[in-house]
């Protein structure tokens, strides 16, 4: 039987004392996550460094990405990045205007 | 290097004479692809049916989903849906109101 509608915006949180990561879809090759932010950032110095290639799409909010040579993007609603599997970043900025939604797809890296 | 952002819903064509599938990741294990529609549907008696699973969400627009069994399915912004391979769906109305975008992960069945 197919699964039923999962809204990904609807009953968010009014606000967050930490960042929330939801899995939505599990396989051994695939993990997909909705993560939700509040003003949250990875601490400073502190840098995310995976094995997996991930790919963000941001739903709703605001944020900055920074890579550990100091670059940093701005990603608003709509904008998509591919964080490559061994490629140092950390959540840098989050809007605390509204709650930030991100969907996030982890796979095995393709190289 | 890490690759550059990718805004999913901006510039969009204004409308469409046939549905857009456009790849952005493509690994041995995963596809995701955006697609977009203008009041297009599946032809009538045709069905989605697929050796892979396919998780979808909606990112602007509206549609409809229906099954084999006759049941439908409405999808707004923000929804998402497991369409388990094997499956059969086809997309049985989109809005002809503005351009709905489709993100749509392919990824082998996990049972």
């Amino acid at each position: 039987m197919p699964a039923s509608v999962t809204n990904l915006l609807d009953s968010l949180p009014s606000s967050l004392t930490a960042e929330l990561f939801e899995t939505l879809i599990k396989t051994p090759e695939l993990r997909i996550e909705r993560i939700l932010s509040d003003g949250q950032v990875t601490p400073e110095g502190q840098w995310y460094d995976q094995a997996e290639d991930e790919w963000i799409l941001l739903l709703q909010g605001a944020a900055h990405i920074q890579y550990a040579d100091g670059r940093e993007v701005a990603l608003t609603v709509g904008d998509s990045l591919l964080l490559p599997a061994r490629c140092q970043h950390r959540v840098s900025w989050t809007t605390e205007d509204e709650i930030t939604v991100w969907l996030a797809v982890f796979y095995p890296p393709s190289q």
